[in-house]
C-alpha cells in the first residue's frame, strides 16, 4: 500500500509498504481522512533519535473497518469510526481513570507518534481506540480527533469557571481556536472575546458566535480589559491557542483574580509565575496556569456528539495522499486556512 | 486602649487609641490572641502609600464578644470566636459563592490589612466574620485563621488529586507547612514527602505523620524522585510553602504529568511555565501551577472543626502585646519556631 | 400602603398597612413586579398555625431601591434589583457555603414566607438579598427569582450528567418546565425530550428548542424509551416538574443506570426506592433521586445573566395588585399560561 | 481442576471441570483466595433462567498469574493480582469514563456472575481486570475487591458532603460496614456514628474508630439525633448497608436537609421519596437517595492502596474449597463474622 512516512529525521515522502495485519485486539482500518497537525511538524523538526524512523505520520484519523483481529468484539467490516490517537499503558493511575493523556508510563505515545499512523491506505489500531461516527463525513470526523478534542479538553478543564455571565478570552482563531468558539457557544452561556492578528480570523469568530473581537496590536490588553474589566476583575478564563511570549503576556494581564490561563498553544513562549515580588506580580492571586494536552476517549465521544448534532464543524481543505508533503509545507508557511485534511 | 500600630510606613509601635464602638452589623471583640504573620512584614516593608497608615496590624485573631452593634443577631457578649480576616465586596461573582479571597472588587482587603486589626485590646469586626470556636484555647484558635486556613485552602484546591495511594511533596515545614502535614494526615490517605533544609523541621514532620523526609541540599530532586518516581511519573501534588527560585525549581521537576504545583509561599521566586521549546520543557504536560491565597469562611469553619477534633494544632510561642515588635523582629530573622502568638 | 395579605389562614385580601422602614442592613424596595407561585397556594391551604398570619405574600420580587437603612453600602435609591427570597441563618455549614436553601437552622424561611413579602407597594428586605438586574424589565426579572431559579438549580445539580450527547427528559412544560428547556438549550448540548399532557405546552417546548416531544398518555414510557433507549440505557437525567404518582412512575422507568431523577414538582406523589426485591426493582442501580429546592444567590446571579443575555424569558400574564386574589384563583384552576405577574 | 459450581438453579456443588485456556487478551489465574458474598446467595436463590447454569461462582478473587494469552502485555507468570469483577461493554458512555458499574449495555455482568468465577483452582479473566497487589496477602486482597470496593464507592459518591466536622451515620457494621468505618477514618475527618443491633458489631466499630455507637432498638432515631441534631439538621450522610424497611426509615429520619442517603444494602426494603404532602414529608428538601453498586477499577486501585498502607483490613474466616458450600450456609444463617474467604 502507499504510505507517507518520515523515512529519516526531517524527511517526509510517499513510499510503498506492505499492508499490515490486525493482531489480537487490533483492527485494520481503511483510512478515509487524516488531518495534518502542527505537531507533525514538531516530529519532522525533532533532533534525530527523539522519534523512531521510519514511521508513517498522521494521528488525526477516521476510516472504515476492513478486518478485525482475534479477540475483537463489537466491530465489523464496514463500520465507520474515528480514532483516538493516544495509547497509554492502560494500567497506571491515570489510564485507569480514562486519562490516557496523563499516562504515567508512556510520555507521548500513540498512533502516528510512536507507531505507524494514518497517512496511508490502511492503518492498524487497537479496537479500543475506535469510536463510532454515525453518518458524519470522514473528512469532518478526522479533525474532530485532535483539532476538536484539544480545545474541548481545555474547555472541560476550565468548565467550573465557565458559568453564565462569565467571560472567556480565546487567543488565536486558527485550526483549534475556531473549534473552541463553537464548543463554547454549544455548551456554555459565557461571553466570548476572540483575539487574533487577522481580520479574516476575527470575522470567522464573529460568524461562529463570538460576542466581541479584538485585533491584536497596540494596547491589546487595554482593549480586552474594556470588555472584561480591569484588575482585580478580568476574564474568568483565557484560552491561548498560540502560546508565544506576546500572547502569554496578554493572557496573564487580562485574567481575573481566581481565573484560569489555559496554555494550549505550543509556540514556545514562557509564562513566568510570580505572585508577589519587588516588581509588579505577573499574575493575580488565586489564578492557575494549566497546560492541557490533547484529551480523553470519553471527551472525544462528546466531541463527536457535538459534530453529529451539527454544533461543531471544521473548516477543511482537502488534499490527496500524494500531496501530503505539500500540505505540510503550506501548513508550515501558515497558508492553510482551517484544517488540511488528507484523503488517501 | 493599647494598640500596636504601623504609625507610618515601616514603623511599628505600641500606642494608646480610643476603644472603638460597634456600628450596625458589627461586633466589638475583646482580643484574646493574635498570630504574627509573615505578611505583616510585607506591610511593614511596603512602599509608602501602598497601605494606609496609621493602622493597627494583626489579621489572625481570636477573642471574646464584648458588645454587639445594631442589627446583629446570633452573637452575645461572652461568645468566643475566631475572625475570618477577609472582607470582600459581598456582591461580586466570587463573593456570592463564598470565595471572598477571590473578590473581584477588593484586591486584598481585610482586618489588619485595610482597616484596624487585632494587635490591640479590642477590635471591631463585622459579625459575619466571626466563627464559633467552642472550647478551643484562643491561642490555638488564632493561628487557625491564617496559618491553618492557608494550607487547608491549598490542600482543598488540590484535593481531587490527593487520592489514596498518591503522593504529596510538602516543601517548607514552617508555620504553614507543619499545619499542611497535619491536614493531609487528617483528611487524606496520601503518602507525604516532607522537604526542608532543617533537620529539626523534618523531625517535626515525621512526628506529625510525614511518611518520608528529604533534607534539601545536593540532588534534592533526585532524592525526591526516589520516592515519587521519575518523569513522566512523580508527585501528584507539590505544596511549596517557600516560593523561592530553588524550591520552585524543585517543585516543577518532581511533579508528575497531570499533577499540580501549589505555590503558597511568597518568597518572590519565579516559576517559568513553558511546556515545549528548543530547551527542555519546564513542566510536564497536563500540569497546573496555582497561586492559592488564604481561604474561605467555609474552609475556616472546617479548619476549626479539625482543631476541635484534636487533629490540627499549631506550635505556638506566646508574647504579650508590648513585646509584639520584638516578635516581628524574631520572625524576620527566622527565629520563631512554629507561630508567634501575641496575647493582649 | 396597599398590601395583599393572608389575613387569617386561607384568607387573601387587599388591605392598607403602614409603609415599613428600613432597619440596619435593610433596604426599602418599591415593588415593581411579583410573580404568583404555586407555593403561595400551599401557604393559603396550610393548616392554621403552620405559617404566621397576617402576612403579606409574594416571594418572587423585583423592584427599585427607595431608601437604604443604616450600615448599607453598595445600593442607592433608584437602583433596580431582583430579590433572593430565602433568608438563612447565615452561620450554619450550609449558609457559609452559600447554600441557604439548605440552611440547617431555618427550615423554610424567607420573604413572603416567614415575613412580609412583595405583594404590596413596598417591601423591606436585607440588602444582601438584592441582585442588580441591569436593564431587564422588572416584569421579566421577578419570575427569574423562583420560576427561573428553581429549574436552574435542578439543572445545576444534575449538570455532571448533562454532557454533549446525553439525553434529558423534562416532564411538565409549565411555569418552571418552559424555563428548564431554555436553560438546557442555553447551557448544554443535551438532547431534550419534553413530556406533557397538553399539545400547546409541547408546541411551546418545541419552539424553545426541545428536540423531541411526547404527549403523556397510553405508553408514555414506551414512547420516551424509543428516544432514550431501553433499560439499562435510558435518560441521563429526568426533571420532573409535576411530582405526581404517574409522572414519578414514568421518571423512574425511563432513567438510565447511573442517571438522576430530579423531583422538582410538589404534587404530592411518592417515588418508592427499592433496587432489588422479589418484585422487579423500582429503579436501576447507580441512580439517584434528588429533591431540589429553590436555589442559591449565586445561581440567581447566573439566572439573571441568562435573562440579560436574552437566553431566558418567562411567558408572563400581568395583573394589577388589586386583582392578585383573582390571579391566584386562576392559578389554582390551571388557567394561567406561563407565569402570572402582579404589578403594584 | 476442581470447581464449586451452581450446576442447576439453587444447587451448589464441587465438581471436576477442564482447566480453561487463556484466549487473546486473557490471563489464566491460579486462584489464591475468593470471598463469599451475599450476592452469591441471590444467584442461588434466583428463579431458573435468570442466571446461566452451570456456572462457577465467586466474584471476589485474588490470585497469581499462571499463563497469559495472545496480545497480553504487562503481566507475567507469578505476578500477584486482584480481580476487578465487572466486565462492561467497553464502548458505552459509562465504560469510556471507567464507570463499568454503570454500563449501559451489560446490566450486571462479570466474573462469577455471567461467566465462570473464582471458586476453582484456576480462572480465566481479561488481563484488563487485573490490578497488582504488591505484598498483600491474597486472603486480604480478595475481600477488597467487593467488601472493600462497595463501601469505598459509596463513600466516594458522598465525599463532597464528608467534610471536616460533618457527621456520617453507618448502619450495619457487618462485612461491608466494618470496611466503611475504616475507609471513613482513613480518608476523612468526619464524625462517625455506627448503628447496629449487635453489641459485638458496635464494639468492633469503636475499635476501628467510630466516634459514637447506637444500638438499634427503641428510639433509634432519637438516639442518633442526639448525636447529629434534630431536623432540619441531622447527618450529612447516611450509609445504609442493610437496606431493610426499618433501617431505611431510620436513615431518612436522621438525614439533614441537603444530606445524602446511600442505600448500599440489598435487603429488599423500600424508601418512599415524598417531599411534601398532606402527611409529613418522608425526607427533608435538598436530600438525595442514591443506590451505589459495587465500584470502578480506579476505585479498586485506591482500595488496594489503602490495604497496602495498612489502613484497611478485612476480618476474614478461611475455608478450603471443598467447604465452600458450608461457608455459604453459614453466611445465609448469619454465622459468618467479617468475611468468609475460600482458599482453593
Amino acid at each position: 500500500m502507499r504510505a507517507v512516512r518520515m523515512t529519516s529525521p526531517g524527511v517526509l515522502e510517499q513510499v510503498a509498504v506492505p499492508t499490515p495485519d490486525a493482531g489480537p485486539g487490533d483492527v485494520l482500518l481503511r483510512v478515509g481522512a487524516v488531518g495534518a497537525c502542527h505537531s507533525d511538524l514538531h516530529l519532522l523538526d525533532a533532533p534525530a533519535g527523539m522519534f523512531p524512523t521510519p514511521i508513517t505520520l498522521g494521528h488525526e484519523i477516521a476510516g472504515t473497518v476492513d478486518t478485525v483481529g482475534p479477540g475483537v468484539t463489537g466491530w465489523s467490516p464496514g463500520d465507520r469510526a474515528a480514532v483516538y490517537g493516544i495509547i497509554g499503558c492502560g494500567r497506571c493511575r491515570a489510564c485507569l481513570r480514562g486519562l490516557e493523556n496523563q499516562c504515567r508510563v508512556v510520555a507521548v505515545g500513540g498512533i502516528g507518534l510512536s507507531r505507524d499512523g494514518g497517512l496511508a491506505e490502511h492503518v492498524v489500531v487497537p479496537a479500543s481506540r475506535l469510536l463510532p461516527v454515525g453518518s458524519l463525513e470522514l473528512e469532518q470526523a478526522a479533525p474532530l480527533t485532535d483539532a476538536g478534542l484539544t480545545p474541548y479538553h481545555a474547555v472541560e478543564l476550565a468548565r467550573p469557571n465557565l458559568r453564565p455571565g462569565t467571560s472567556c478570552v480565546v487567543i488565536g482563531i486558527g485550526g483549534l481556536g475556531h473549534m473552541a468558539v463553537q464548543i463554547l457557544v454549544a455548551t456554555t452561556a459565557v461571553r466570548i472575546i476572540a483575539v487574533d492578528t487577522s481580520v479574516a480570523a476575527l470575522d470567522l469568530a464573529t460568524r461562529l458566535g463570538a460576542h466581541e473581537v479584538v485585533q491584536a496590536g497596540p494596547d491589546t490588553v487595554g482593549r480586552i480589559r474594556a470588555h472584561v474589566g480591569p484588575p482585580p476583575d478580568g476574564a474568568d478564563v483565557v484560552l491561548d491557542f498560540v502560546g508565544a511570549d506576546p500572547t502569554l503576556t496578554t493572557a496573564r494581564q487580562v485574567v481575573a483574580v481566581g481565573g484560569r490561563v489555559m496554555r494550549a498553544g505550543l509556540a514556545g513562549g514562557t509564562l513566568p509565575v510570580r505572585p508577589v515580588a519587588d516588581e509588579p506580580p505577573t499574575l493575580p492571586l488565586e489564578t492557575s496556569v494549566e497546560i492541557p494536552f490533547w484529551g480523553t476517549r470519553a471527551e472525544l465521544q462528546e466531541v463527536i456528539a457535538l459534530g453529529r448534532l451539527g454544533l461543531l464543524q471544521a473548516d477543511v481543505q482537502i488534499f490527496p495522499l500524494e500531496r501530503a508533503p505539500e500540505a505540510y509545507d503550506l501548513l508550515r508557511r501558515g497558508d492553510i486556512h482551517g484544517r488540511a485534511v488528507i484523503v488517501p
